[in-house]
């Protein structure tokens, strides 16, 4: 980290920044130029908020070199990981496919859904029954019965599950979950991170509209810090100024994230782009651009969905896809 | 709600839409242009997502007339709502001064801003016992030992006192806070706003970075429809591609709410810039913009500051602004 | 057109502004809603802006129901474009790839590096003279010499050249340049885009930093409207709140464009990440995504470039990722 | 500058980099950290280009430390420039209002509306004759003709004029103006800022719709290094998520820019917002915040204009709003 001085800075200030700084364990490294004065900190910075010492008299700025996060870290950590979600891995070589609806409506349509995409090759499947909507006035998931239906429909087709958390009061009720999602909105939501960094279950952990990859570590690294290992990030578009897709599915996430850290990377072609004709052209994408898996929205019958329709694919659709997703995968392994 | 119905939609599907529509209670005007085929829904539209009617295969598009949001409209509730906390209105023609250090540190520290604010005609006492940081390793609050000592400081400074809560689970242990503020990055934690719109006490909704005004008065709308009807609204900046402000204050958010909505708006200039220096000129021009209230952060130590030292004004520069803040809305007042 | 009149409008005034209306040739179709009262026109809007229906008093909104472009549109042309650059067709079902250096600097340099990228099978060769730099102080690039020196480099290897234009006074250097390009700063230089309208050359038109992909295409269509119909769409990334890239790869913004548009589509990846690391996967993420074509920099010692040179690929690993490139296109076409 | 040199570097290589920015002219403050080791550069660094180091093999990342920009900043000129148009000073202590229509229709049109905002106490007059449209099909303004309108109406009420230039092809006919005015659209048009620094003329510049502040000074920084030291910077706006406004008037970049520059900074509320209700709420907001003066659509018939008429004030409401701002910069003048 260094420190920037403000030129013309009151020297007795600046001694006494320097003791505190040193007190604190730092060995601190002077540089006087013609444009600035700098200290550099020597030592572990990570406890260190840049906040800090902005608020310092004497302080001009302050520019950190380090990433702020360690265990999500790929320099602490330079093998890939790879999450084991019963059997399934996700990471490192491997490329899995979560589908299914947006949210839990019926028995039958889960496991409906859920037997198809099984039969197309899906791995894991999704499923909301605690959905976080914008309006009061909209569906907002069955809940603990959602919860039910789901898991009768892991066991009617023997795929996992995935589905999203919104309170760390639910906890209770998600114990037969295979991977608990963290959603684009709870990115930040910090109690409930440190809830789920003392369990010892896989978490897909959601970037939000407007946070940054680094912010997206640092949400992972409050899991990681708690004990909990079995992070999954999933990047699913980011808030622009542009309209014509509900959001902007950040393609270059996925290689930035690979070098940054070795946690799997996914990505929702489905919310990112909010429409169905869509989902292929970047479910392709992300495959090229190196990612470990997708998640993807199929629903029997999307014209009578109580949510997201406009972005669902059809059992057929999605089977068509599946196949396309198989040879591609294989495609870029070969290249 | 105008539905566009796709060019050369089949015939039979469009009258299943219009026969399904009638069914839910509307009534439907129809239109046929060279451009395009329209329905036009006439009812109350707020119960139906776009996204339903997108998902079906004759639509092109839909396009909301009337904005979603009932008991935070304007139009449903034509004169400005006036939230009373301990006496202290808030909203209409009053104009009120929320102050205090972003954390609860010490007794003395939160007593001693306490009375040094109230000195300077603050109205309300603000510091944080939860504090949402983006890095695990970083000061995270003294929790409930903090609202102890916020509650102290109260009881010294005659103050009626606002904090933060980060999770449904410590709900109990804001009995007896004032106002209950809702952080930027749990604007949309939907359970978290369901709970509150059970309570009867004033809740601080501060909008969240990447929130458009209109999904800020949906997550209004949550409190409002659980019955909790004293919701003031906070400007706390956006965030945008500019990077020498921490966020990008949003100031037309004032006019523009105050036409949209009956609510209180209120400016946090602290977190909207990020920068000490600025806190003055932001207050003013939120003055001038129409806000009824600024929450500012003041502590009497900046630089030993355990969290945001860098914004946070001192205890005489509060003293300075609080005159500027009562000379300008006196002057605004008489224009 | 959709206008939507406000509530408890002027019954006067409305009926003047569906005279005028009418007498610009609009039929009007009016709905009277709980909701709104609405008019729609029926006729072709292209030649109205919202803006002026909106400033009249009784309008309360205007929502356009069909694109303001018209010879961009896909509506108005089915089948894709294809444009011929020397006999090298851009468009439809063939992939190009441009390659070159950021900018020109020596004679040696553009034709080595001419010679280098056709040797791996690059179609067309690119090299900036006139370069758009933030600073006044940075290299501005070599002008006219520069052009000269690129058409020697095209002489040399027979590749028809790419290069881009800052101001219509520089219009009579450009006579022998085969592709004219437009950079992102000057997507909106309406003057210079009227210009290269009345020529009968292929324009490679970059999207603006904060433009939406509408706004591409009416910069397109001022072209088109000029009577060139030689237009190549290039989307090389957008600013956002993202620093940890230098812009945002709109991956999303290639088949939105080609459900849009005619016009061939093609990805920049180097500005697009500014970072060499990241233009293979985004390369590859762009031909998944059914891009047309890809434009690299490619610099013989990017430690001497005079711009760009973080993100310019060395020749050798330009050969290795046209092999994958072709192999890519290849498998995308069997898919 | 600091260079952060990547872990494990190349030894040799560094030397290198070492002996190379020492042939510069550099000096070098090395620092060896157990985070990173570090090249710090004494000397002036504005013609060195970040992207020059990242392209080297061993240079991890790159950190500027002082700004960009020599003649704009305050550093380099600590009291305010004050541009002088026709004897009315803009910037220091002087606070100036110019307004007049978006476009310039008839010479009736733009001479009633430069005695009217004449009248009310205006200083200068805009209008303008060369528009920049995003539709090829909207009117594009009188060119030539449109200027010596403006002229006639200069005239006749002894306003000052400022207007808009395209190109620099049109300079010469821009002889009698006043001010030339620089679009957003226009900011980053090099060529077009080079011409401009040739000349003695007050240049009004606008910030470009995703341009950051440092970004507007470098092109300030154009005009300078050209010579022509009349420059006034113009927020107008910046484009975000936000669509309930035309842009965001991003309100703290005037205190900021003062900070940063010397030259006088003023505010367009009527391009920031696009909605007359709003222009006196943000005109209010930037006096407030110190701004130098304000630009301001009047139309005398906004119903009827050519463009931007949802955002025009008519006559009296400008004559309304010229009383509030003449009350409210007495009033903080004295704050």
């Amino acid at each position: 980290m260094i420190i920037i001085l403000k030129q013309n800075a009151n020297q007795a200030k600046v001694e006494k920044l320097k003791e505190d700084l040193i007190r604190r364990g730092f060995k601190l490294h002077l540089s006087q130029g013609t444009e600035a004065s700098l200290i550099g900190l020597i030592g572990d910075t990570s406890s260190i908020h840049e906040d800090w010492l902005k608020a310092i008299d004497v302080v001009e700025d302050v520019k950190r070199i380090r990433e702020p996060y360690k265990k999500a870290s790929r320099s602490m950590h330079p093998e890939d990981s790879v999450i084991d979600v019963c059997g399934t891995k996700i990471g490192g070589g491997n490329f899995q496919v979560i589908a299914g609806p947006c949210s839990i409506e019926t028995r039958e349509q889960i496991t409906e859904v859920a037997l198809d995409v099984k039969r197309s090759g899906a791995h894991l499947l999704r499923g909301g029954a605690f959905k976080p909507r914008t309006s009061p006035y909209a569906f907002q998931g069955l809940h603990e019965q959602g919860l039910e239906l789901l898991l009768d429909a892991k066991r009617a087709s023997g795929l996992p599950v995935v589905t999203e958390i919104m309170s760390t009061e639910h906890l209770p009720l998600f114990e037969d979950v295979d991977v608990i999602q963290v959603g684009a909105r709870n990115m930040q939501n910090f109690e409930l991170l440190k809830e789920l960094g003392k369990l010892n279950k896989p978490i897909l952990l959601k970037r939000g509209l407007a946070n940054t990859l680094d912010e997206l570590l640092m949400s992972a690294e409050y899991i990681l810090a708690g004990g909990n290992e079995n992070v999954i990030l999933c990047e699913r578009g980011i808030r622009t100024f542009e309209t014509s897709t509900r959001n902007t599915l950040e393609i270059s996430a996925i290689p930035v994230l690979k070098q940054k850290t070795h946690l799997p990377v996914i990505v929702d072609p489905s919310h990112a782009s909010g429409i169905r004709s869509l989902v292929e052209p970047l479910s392709l994408a992300a495959i090229a651009a190196g990612a470990n898996g997708l998640i993807i929205e199929v629903h029997n019958n999307p014209e009578k969905a109580l949510c997201d329709g406009a972005q669902s694919l059809t059992p057929p659709m999605f089977d068509d896809l599946m196949r396309k997703i198989n040879r591609s995968t294989e495609f870029f392994r070969s290249l």
